[in-house]
């Protein structure tokens, strides 16, 4: 099987409009989806466990005479961890150990706490910083079953504070996935029932008889679960609606083209959607990388989804320069990008929009795909421009505090009163002078 | 005119019924407002200025050539600031001063900074964090059109470090608001349009010939616009969709019943769905409040409104004691929660979802709209469970950085592999297992 890979160059007076042809993507809406989605919403919302129960029975093919039959409880969970074996089981800890010290100091960095100050007339000013109360975390299941995702997003809310972390994971004909719920217990996770699908969604933002409803729905899922998080954004919060994943590599030639290759392969073997790309301003180091990609295929199982992946969303593209590669990177704001270089510091203060910045050879965005440390859940399709990696600043909200005292009501009080009277908000004029003596 | 005030007990047995009446707000997407906002999103993403130049002309009976006849110059702006008469000058510059020095503090304390450490065996991980690099800002016109708004949207952005501020507010018939002006003079404003609607919101998603593409939008505006919003989330980001305004006070019998319902007034005046409510352990007080309320509503030019507004969605609620009031303020998860009472740090501890928290007599929701210097866009709806008031965090957007060592790769490598392999993703196994020497 040999590949069929895009090759561009920069220099081509076409390049612009190839690139922006390679970039398009468009998710498109599936009015049958919608729908469905939608009537899913709103018989969870009416019927409650009833109606989860029938839709787990429909498309699970899972029947329990209660809901609460669907929830594994704390031991069982403990229980899939004991009865892993020593290695998959060591590297799930080691990954855990590892996703948490990250979190916790990026709990720290990024100011996850409250503060106040005092002003001369004794106003005081600040902010109350509280974690999250209650969160439900989707898991997929079947194929993409990915316990990585569960330690990613359950850590990350554990690490903020929130004490209650709901899971639901689909468990299609009953078979659950030793890995996963294993991850679950290593995360912290406080319960977990085996639905999935919008009438999981619906369960976790509205609440049933069994499911309390939380406050926020984070997690992956298919594109029923992508509608139903959407339609019930506003009831809860939600985390952003993920594309087909990105890797970016700008290389400067100076590592090993086998690396390279694996590297692509490692985001294009996640779906047919996915996108890999390359950056490098030396063409015989470009050949070098796709003679090892034509080499490298065969032994690989998912090839078929890898081919078409390449074929028809990756690209091996030609640069100028490295400086040209990192501003083409800032124009493509990939969810991953590698600075595969001898210097790689040098160029990442040229990198403004990535969701992970992967710094030097050795950092293969498989290594932080599993166990660095930072997040995995990662800003695609360009919101790396506005959005940030899944943190623990997502599971944490402020409240503004305002103490104003008697003495400051009188200078802040004159100054809202005008202001209010320009805006034509009379009460608010009224409120703010009645506290001036 | 005398108020037919809605009175509540929690002691009645149907108490929680009514209060979730009183709670329910459902937002009805108009389907023909959808259809219509879908149109002109499409028609300025492929005809550009052509298309806002026609829609402005239809909708605001505002003619030009070219778009760029519609921008306001930087000179033109600081002509609206100098123009001001001395006290309205005065107090905007007064705000501007105080809401700058809020978020200041807010930067700091909120973790805008890059972060990294360096592991044992040399591996760095961390976080760098850069302001979004353009902003678009929408204004509302008319009746609506308030420069606090422009002062609290722009500012939080231009401490972030956002470079380029773009507004666009519409002036039907042309008639400029010279308040609002000279406030996008005072916060940093880069280039403004007076262009509103969809057509304004497209413009700034999409990019047209005349006004280039924002990283995200924020900004209040009426159902077009917040559909509009909605719509091109993803392709830029957006703050939140901001249902009517609300207030709960929680009182313990202590503060001027005249304060107090002129507090509850300055919310019910905005709109006929604003909702303004009152907790007391005190049923006399509640009757001293009702009284004032109705003896204050007579001179208030917005008085039909306020009077609606109560009718319809106001309350006066009568609860044990200010513990359970604390309690059903955490239920409510107000957009304003004000505690006034004698001693409200003593109830602090007991909140734990509110938009903004204002503790003490003096602190009149009133003072923090226009100038007390936390940000007054915050969260409504009960969406303070999971979200947070506007802030610098709105405009800064982080990406992981990840640099492993030669060394670190050996470990991360075989424990990256180890877990690949679980989740069948053997490309990522061998580009892990690619770096073990």
């Amino acid at each position: 099987m040999s590949l069929k890979l895009r090759r561009l160059d920069t220099h081509a007076s076409d390049f612009k409009v190839a690139l922006r042809a390679l970039l398009a993507f468009q998710a498109d809406e599936d009015e049958a989806i919608e729908r469905a989605v939608a009537d899913i919403l709103a018989d969870v919302k009416h019927r409650g466990d009833a109606a989860v129960l029938d839709y787990t029975k429909r498309f699970d093919r899972l029947e329990a005479a209660h809901l609460s039959a669907l929830e594994i409880d704390a031991t069982q969970l403990e229980h899939f961890l004991l009865g892993l074996e020593p290695k998959p089981r060591a590297a799930l800890e080691a990954a855990a150990r590892r996703i948490r010290a990250y979190h916790e100091k990026q709990k720290i960095e990024s100011g996850s706490h409250s503060w106040q100050y005092v002003e001369a007339d004794g106003t005081v000013l600040g902010q109350q910083v509280l974690p999250l109360e209650r969160v439900g975390i989707y898991v997929p299941g079947g194929k993409a079953a990915y316990p990585s995702s569960v330690l990613m997003n359950a850590l990350a809310a554990q690490v903020a504070g929130v004490r209650e972390i709901m899971m639901v994971v689909p468990t299609p004909d009953g078979v659950q996935n030793p890995l996963v719920m294993a991850a679950a217990h290593l995360s912290g996770v406080s319960r977990i029932w085996t639905i999935g699908g919008a009438q999981a969604i619906a369960a976790l933002a509205y609440g049933t008889e069994t499911v309390p409803a939380v406050d926020k729905i984070v997690g992956p899922g298919n594109a029923y679960v992508a509608a139903a998080k959407r339609r019930v954004f506003g009831t809860v919060g939600i985390d952003m609606i993920a594309g087909p994943s990105e890797i970016l590599i700008l290389c400067d030639g100076t590592t090993d083209p086998n690396w390279v290759a694996l590297d692509l392969f490692s985001q294009a073997e996640h779906d047919e959607l996915a996108q890999a790309i390359l950056l490098c301003p030396q063409a015989e180091f470009i050949e070098q990388v796709a003679q090892a990609m034509n080499r490298l295929l065969a032994g690989l199982p998912r090839q078929a989804v890898i081919k078409q992946s390449l074929e028809k969303r990756g690209a091996l593209i030609k640069v100028r320069d490295m400086a040209e590669a990192c501003s083409l990177a800032n124009e493509i704001a990939p969810e991953h990008l590698e600075i595969s270089a001898l210097e790689p510091r040098r160029w990442l203060p040229q990198i403004r929009h990535a969701g992970a910045i992967f710094l030097g050879p050795y950092s293969s965005e498989s290594l932080g795909d599993y166990c660095a440390g930072p997040n995995h859940v990662l800003p695609t399709a360009r919101t790396a421009r506005f959005s940030s990696p899944l943190g623990v600043y997502d599971f944490i909200k402020r409240s503004s505090l305002i103490e104003v005292s008697e003495q400051g009501a009188q200078t802040l009080g004159r100054i809202a009163a005008e202001l209010a009277e320009g805006e034509g908000l009379q009460a608010h004029a009224q409120s703010a002078r009645g506290r001036i003596r």
